[in-house]
């Protein structure tokens, strides 16, 4: 029997987990079932179950890949002195995280910000993939804590500032950005670039009232 | 046949809207019943239909009832001169968003929440509302364009910023902000205020690099 290349079972892997994606987008995680996924990513069972046990394992391994793209990133904007700031980071992360699944559609929009909101969803009745989503944003709101860290080193941003706030409500910023692409359709994301910008010239002197 | 009154018909009809949202937050829109409705609320059929038609129009009140009230907060808030600045607005509008249903509790967590969530994971795949929460999304950007105009003509923001970047980048912190609630438990909207600061303390002149 032929050695099957490392290259080749990545790519088989990639497959099925782009295949598992659309599915979740199109349907919800509750009413896909592994012959939708089959069906899409056109693979014998055997070769599918050879990666992943069952949709628990496939939606977990999505939310995990997408989480560590994003921690990494702020983690890299981290170790920059000084960090780039919000107007500019978060766009470039979301860009990036948005643009490598762009090929991904379902109904002629793009398939992974209603990915995420069947995610958020399914997360209040699968205990599992809570605690995979649970860990992963504990896990990106410790990078932009640190990203703060550097905010407030390089005289940024006042000291005072609790991190987790700032963290939090960035975060809140993506997270809802990804609610108005899945409702609404596809938004540039120089969209948040200008409204971050504009919210973070407001804190000059007051003028008088 | 007794009369009944006008504040008796808004009482039960505030009741079937407050059960219904219950029973949507719980297990979503798709899975819940015209019976498990009327099961929540205690009441016959022939209460309920007397008000609401089906799920349909059921959905479609809770959610106009929250575009009306956000709205109405945010075309308040552009007549004040100059208006509130975002780190004071938008806790306070969520906040009492919140409050006003904070006795309605799924699995000993706010209720709130998680309907919205549910209501737009549903929005993918029901036109009808689709239709209603696009009119009420739209009709919140414009009141919140109106306040970034206040801004601007208070001098608190530029001129030449895009009034809708903001308007977007403002509602998508409240949609994240929600989105954490619903899966990671209640948080204060004072974390909120500390961000969106923290965020405007930014855009003072860049220390030397």
């Amino acid at each position: 029997m032929a050695r099957v290349s490392q290259a080749h079972l990545d790519a088989r892997r990639r497959q099925i987990l782009d295949g598992a994606a659309l599915c979740f987008a199109r349907n919800g995680f509750h009413a896909t079932s592994m012959q939708d996924v089959l069906k899409e990513v056109d693979l014998s069972a055997g070769a599918v179950y050879r990666y992943f046990s069952g949709k628990d394992e496939l939606i977990a391994a999505i939310v995990s890949e997408v989480m560590g793209e994003i921690r990494g990133a702020f983690e890299d904007a981290a170790r920059q002195n000084p960090p780039p700031t919000p107007d500019a980071l978060i766009p470039a992360v979301l860009g990036r995280v948005l643009k490598t699944r762009e090929f991904l559609h379902v109904d002629g929009e793009p398939a992974f910000p209603r990915l995420v909101l069947q995610v958020w969803t399914e997360t209040g009745r699968n205990e599992e993939l809570a605690a995979v989503l649970s860990e992963g944003y504990q896990a990106v709101r410790a990078a932009w804590a640190t990203v703060v860290g550097a905010y407030q080193e390089s005289g940024m941003m006042p000291a005072d500032v609790p991190a987790d706030d700032v963290a939090r409500t960035m975060i809140a910023t993506v997270q809802g950005f990804i609610v108005q692409q899945s409702l609404f359709g596809a938004v540039p994301v120089e969209v948040l670039s200008g409204g971050l910008r504009a919210l973070m010239s407001m804190g000059g002197p007051r003028p008088a009232g």
